[in-house]
């Protein structure tokens, strides 16, 4: 028997997404329902998946079955495809597992030729109608199938038009739209070098072909990779008898929401337009009507759509999204399906479903896609202040967020001017960032660069801090920091000028926009209790300060993943010393530059553990290779020999010898406090002194956890640990307390997972680093990847960035290794994340089954994390 | 019960090594033998164990074992440990589980003090040796135990023996020498701030723990990772009586060995000397005597030691090393263990034991180490020639053998004269190497550089090509190859002169010496033949070039296990193509500069196919970034530029857009036939029309394997092997042949051996690129790991070079899955290793067991890696 590719709407059914998409399972599912559905079948994604197995053909079988099952459509009808009197006509549309609006394309009217036309144009008495749907299906023939720009059937439209003194396609008559479907298929000739196809069935292969082709055009490749959708899903074909809505103005076509796709608020919300073919309404031409308008117009037909609406949303128990389509005063129902929401309208549509009874807590988690609430996590701008205002000019839109401040043009201002001032608001404008810049970022409310793209450093920061950042803006043509001005589009600005960027637009705006905060309110609240009601994994954060301790705290984190000590590093009074420890020659130079940063980073400690309460605290000992901090120009050198009484010669030297050829693989992470195991003590000393100190003074128990970054082998994980023990172990015996601290380690190195018994045997905690394995697992650096990565996504290699979202074949298999092997050696190992993928949902996911205790993600995705959890929790519950 | 830590010699036997150590095994073995062995006792390796896990002390336990012990030996001889009447005096020697000769530290006449020295000089009526025994103890114990340089001692020796005209030190008398006992205890107390200690207990402790502290010292962690030697074996420590070489002329002291250690010649050889204790016949104060003298100074005692040395010959079934001492005419032995020997004489020894029916060739190949075998694969100079010839310099031994031949100083130039005479010989002097030398490098017979250490280009190159090498030589002042001149320990050599090399001793001499080749034959053949019989692994070579191929034949390599195509990039004809390829802007350009390539890499592969049969050949595909090959200078940049009819300033943008910040995970392997397929198409093309002309031309029937490297999804290899075999049918279907080839991969990425059973459904071999898989997995590049390997050797967190014997237990685990996901996915998968450690013994094991088919190393290990192979097998044979 050969396999069934090919099924009739009354054949399928709503469950069958994964078989005929979307729109054909929904499309059989209303049928089922005896909604009012123009009958046809669906080609199912197999035979899609088949097409590009057999080298873009569609084989003979499939072929066989489509002409059968249109033959049933024939039949129910009671019409023949290319007829000469009453000829059947179909339209043919794209429809994958998931919803990809406009991605593929749609080809309506098709089974016209130069006789169906006229024996349409008897059968209706309507050869407008006729040579309208005819001209139309050229069009988007030659456009779809043959690939040739609209633009020149657009500017013959045009003409006649201006010929005929038309104002609107309306206003054509019948003769006029003969005239243009000749020279539209004159057109098509010239274009093609062959006459416009007047066999049906051919009409009818090439534009399921054509559907099939779409699949992999570059529209639907870069949103399938933004919205994670396997491109092997493919998509199905549905070819469905047409109705019309262009036969007069007894027809129309529009579409509706159950609910307001905007704000959630429910009741019908669309748009139709009478005498009209679907793309009439979204192309703008004319204005369409609101829906309620329809109650005026046809109070029955009206309530007819209502009550069918109800059924939908009742029946799917979801906002539904629908098209329908009026045949002189008769209506169809051509599709429905979830509605696409804003952000807002999704927790207030879930809320309400759940008060009105029709869904349960756990079925509206699970409807809010996580990643939404990121545009609810920043300012915003208040929306009668933004009316009337008017963009400067346009960056990349690199973090999102609204900010509003005065200009500054260094870091140092920055902070200066906050020192004297802690209400100042300000916007940082830099030609590019460095690391030098961090502190004097986290001061202002938003950061402009001339330079860089959305992940240069300071995209890259910004997004982490979650502060409002647009990046690379062409239209700035100089920044002088000497002077203190900038030119952006052809205006001067200098310090103090008050400027707006949008964060989430890319929007800079030289005035002052009034922005009002994220919070936490209301439906928001709402699910998100109902999150943490219904998750597993606990949600820490990734915090460098104290600030951003505050902020994650605020978004509801558990406690903080990720430290990162060397961040403090590049405080301007700080980095001096921290390089006079680098360059040192012998250990006691080395204590004394160490003693100097010690009592700085103990302030830090101190500010972030006050933050936390008594919320567990991950301290990661300093990680990346020296070189990063040491200057490289000259003059710094300089400078930098002179503050310690050094020959610059005898200081380049040294510098140079930090260089490496691959610093990522270099002298980095616990490879650092093996070969100076001063800077390990001086950490346990800053870690253990804070936690005793803000126990004695705010009375807050801590429990600090530190963690030893890029261990591969568990004799690197004992040696620093025993310096830990040792060093922490004195402080505590001198200080009479009675205090507890963890040692752990990142796992991110491919060796520590797959010896992650041993190193178990020594550490209390493994926490993920995914960045790192990521690089190391599929050997390649992120710094590099840039040069392939966008062949690779071309190339159907790779579907997704495997930084953005975990590789769950190859370095999930190494996390999952880890996960068993760790907790075989110690029952009661705290597993966590702190890599960047750490807020990412499919990311979650993974982490929740593979078992870990928690996942650590940037504070501004907190929230996000906690919804993804409790979906994560709903899909597998934990025992 | 507590643990036995003490073993008296009865109480052990030759199988104990583990916990005796070698020494303390072969006493117990000898007396179980009935031999003439002092008595005594051996504190276990495990008390070693003990005593670092202790914090450096010997436990309550073990000291009362010891002391029990020795109570035991006490009365079996009926002496006393300190008695002022009759001493009991003891050596103290280390004996660990592998022999380490001259590692640690030996104590002698232990036991004396102020008393004791005159009971000995009463007991034995022999004053004079009595205190030359003490002084020689007192030495000892300051030397070894207190680690004060013996060098004092020495010259308070020496001025007495002035003072009193003697010249020897058997001229000193009792009185001297008892001066010179006040003169060495006073200078003890002057530098040990205390008395020379007189409890014979408290000197038993301190002489134990100093050899336990013996095996950490630097001297013995140098040789254990040189020999592979775990430090968790510890060392045993011998406590045996004393019997005296020095008590006059009918005593004395020797070492001897049952066949010649340098050639294998069986007979007794060795050297004595009379009137001596142990290390006067190594120190070389006075000339030893040949032991055969010693059948006519006493033909019974020498017919005794004869039938001992045969008896224990016969018994261990090795060549044995063996230590004697004769006490007023009675003989004792001391110590035996099987010898060390030369190469050569380890071959000869295996093949004559076989003859003599001592042991089987099994055990004959067993008793050879295979890296030794290497002194014999390289040229060598011809003894005679040697002998009267001089250094004049001195560099490092980077790449063994011998070199003679006329001073270049130019690859080109070598290349040049080379073309004019075939039979020149040639030796290349370059202030250092880069790879635009290496086509200079194979032509010439060795190569000097001024700079660069062992790991420098010249001397991995040269190592690889088993072309001998020195490098680093600190005496060359200037080498001015626009003159032709160089000025080496202040001589001025230039072009033409004759210089030969001694890569294994790092000599320069500016003279030519005749070598002479190395040859598998005789012995050598023997033992490969047996090797041959009884492995199970394939071995084969990497081999870029028909000569590297040539040579690796006469060493007995199957196949090729790796041609790396890269290198035959860097010829100076061809390097302007290769710089015209990359920098091309459009595909049409790039094609225009491969279709130059193509003719070249064709003819090169050629000659591989030509000179190995039909043997199987691997080729790999391009593989480092391509920044490798451009140029980087200003000036070649502009010479580029001009070639290629472009602006230079363009060009060094383009090179400068080919920068990455980690190299080895950036733009390389498979990734560049991604991004520019051309190159796997010309590849291809080149490998497959070879292997249709060879067949042609010579009747040779080639399955080329083609090798794409740096693999980690399956869908990066199925994108390759498209494109190799859309390419190779073409070609095989235009040219209407009927040829095979195979495709496979690199097991080189993590995520690959993670993911093998995927890859394995598309390749049909994998080969393990053991370098990348180690820096991967491990998370450090080779280049960089410089900065703290040498801190992790000292601190014991690595044991080893894991780039030069393979880490099983990572790197290892990871070969381990692959494997088993490969063969589980195709079941008749082909698996090899090509990284450098598929010629290290203790890999080639590792690779016996896994399973790989075969192993692939440099021509010149070929031999080590074919009896490594054997020696694998016969340890765990296969099924």
């Amino acid at each position: 028997m050969t396999k069934k590719f090919v099924y009739l709407f009354s054949e399928g059914n709503g469950q069958m997404r994964e078989l005929l998409g979307g729109k054909g399972a929904n499309l059989a599912e209303m049928t089922n329902l005896g909604l009012p559905v123009p009958q046809g079948f669906t080609v199912s994604t197999e035979a899609c998946t088949k097409y590009y197995e057999d080298g873009r053909k569609i084989s003979s079988e499939i072929e066989e079955q489509i002409f059968e099952a249109l033959a049933k459509i024939e039949k129910l009808y009671g019409k023949k495809f290319g007829d000469e009197t009453d000829p059947l006509l179909v339209s043919v549309r794209s429809g994958s597992r998931a919803s990809m609006p406009g991605m593929m394309d749609t080809i309506l009217n098709l089974g016209l030729n130069d006789k169906a036309v006229e024996g349409l144009a008897r059968k209706t008495g309507n050869p407008r109608f006729a040579y309208d749907s005819y001209r139309r299906f050229i069009q988007m023939f030659s456009d779809v199938v043959m690939e040739q720009s609209k633009k020149v059937y657009e500017e013959i439209l045009d003409e006649i038009k201006a010929k005929k003194g038309c104002k609107s396609d309306t206003d054509l008559t019948a003769d006029d739209l003969k005239e243009i479907v000749e020279l539209f298929k004159s057109n098509y000739l010239k274009n093609q070098g062959v006459e416009f196809p007047q066999d049906p069935k051919v009409q009818l292969l090439e534009a399921t072909k054509a559907v099939f082709r779409s699949w992999d055009n570059p529209r639907a490749n870069t949103y399938r990779r933004m919205n994670d959708i396997p491109y092997d899903w493919g998509t199905a074909v549905n070819i469905q008898i047409m109705v019309f809505g262009n036969k007069g103005e007894t027809s129309g076509t529009g579409v509706a929401f159950t609910r307001d796709p905007s704000t959630g608020e429910k009741g019908l919300f669309g748009e139709y337009l009478m005498n009209a073919q679907g793309e009439d309404v979204v192309a703008g031409i004319r204005t369409p009507n609101h829906i309620q308008m329809l109650k005026d117009q046809n109070a029955d037909l009206y309530n007819q759509f209502v009550a069918i609406a109800d059924k939908l949303e009742n029946h799917y128990r979801d906002m539904q999204d629908m098209e329908f389509t009026i045949e002189e005063g008769k209506l169809f129902m051509l599709q429905t399906r979830n509605g696409k929401r804003t952000a807002r309208a999704a927790l207030k549509i879930a809320v309400d479903l759940v008060k009105e009874g029709m869904i349960d807590e756990k079925k509206a988690i699970m409807m809010i896609d996580p990643k939404q609430l990121d545009a609810l996590l920043h300012p915003m701008f208040e929306p009668k202040a933004l009316k009337s205002a008017k963009p400067l000019s346009k960056g990349l839109p690199a973090s999102p967020g609204a900010a509003c401040g005065q200009i500054v043009f260094t870091a140092e201002r920055a902070v200066e001017i906050k020192e004297q001032d802690k209400k100042a608001k300000l916007v940082l404008v830099r030609l590019e960032t460095s690391p030098e810049d961090i502190e004097g970022m986290t001061v202002c409310e938003g950061v402009l660069t001339a330079r860089g793209g959305m992940t240069s450093h300071a995209a890259v920061v910004a997004r982490g801090m979650g502060t409002c950042c647009v990046s690379g803006c062409k239209q700035i043509t100089s920044v002088d920091e000497d002077n203190k001005v900038l030119v952006i589009a052809g205006k001067t600005l200098k310090e103090g000028d008050w400027m707006s960027l949008d964060g989430s637009t890319g929007n800079i705006y030289d005035q002052a926009i009034a922005t009002e905060p994220a919070s936490l309110t209301g439906d928001f609240k709402t699910v998100m209790d109902w999150a943490d009601k219904y998750r597993a994994l606990k949600v820490r954060t990734n915090a460098d300060n104290a600030k951003d301790a505050a902020q994650a705290i605020k978004f509801g984190a558990e406690g903080i993943g990720l430290t990162r000590t060397e961040h403090m590093f590049f405080d301007a009074e700080r980095i001096m010393a921290v390089r006079e420890m680098i360059v040192s020659k012998t250990i006691e130079q080395r204590k004394v530059a160490l003693a100097k940063i010690m009592p700085m980073q103990k302030s830090d400690f101190k500010g972030i553990y006050e933050a936390m309460g008594s919320r567990p605290v991950t301290i990661r000992f300093l990680d990346p290779p020296l070189h990063e901090f040491v200057p490289h120009t000259d003059e710094e050198i300089k400078e930098l020999a002179k503050a310690m009484g050094i020959d610059d010669r005898e200081l380049k030297l040294t510098i140079d010898s930090l260089h490496e050829f691959n610093p990522m693989m270099g002298h980095r992470g616990c490879r650092l406090s093996i070969t100076y195991p001063e800077i390990a003590e001086m950490q346990t000393a800053a870690v253990i002194e804070a936690a005793i100190e803000v126990n004695r003074e705010k009375g807050i128990d801590i429990i600090p956890e530190i963690m030893i970054p890029l261990v591969g082998d568990v004799k690197e994980f004992k040696f620093v640990k025993e310096i830990v023990v040792k060093t922490a172990n004195a402080i505590i015996e001198r200080e009479g307390v009675n205090l507890k601290y963890l040692v752990g380690t990142m796992i991110e190195v491919p060796r520590a997972a797959l010896t992650a018994d041993q190193i178990a045997s020594e550490a209390e905690f493994f926490s993920f680093g995914t960045n790192d394995l990521t690089q190391m697992t599929m050997g390649f650096s992120r710094d590099d990847a840039g040069k392939f990565l966008s062949e690779y996504y071309e190339k159907k290699i790779f579907e997704s960035d495997p930084f953005a979202r975990i590789d769950e074949c190859g370095v999930g298999q190494l996390v999952k290794i880890a996960c068993e092997k760790g907790k075989a050696q110690r029952e009661s190992i705290k597993l966590g994340i702190c890599g960047e993928h750490g807020g990412d949902p499919a990311t979650i996911d993974f982490c929740h089954r593979v078992g870990l205790n928690y996942v650590s993600c940037s504070p501004y995705r907190v929230p996000i994390a906690r919804l993804a959890a409790a979906q994560a929790n709903i899909r597998n519950p934990r025992g």
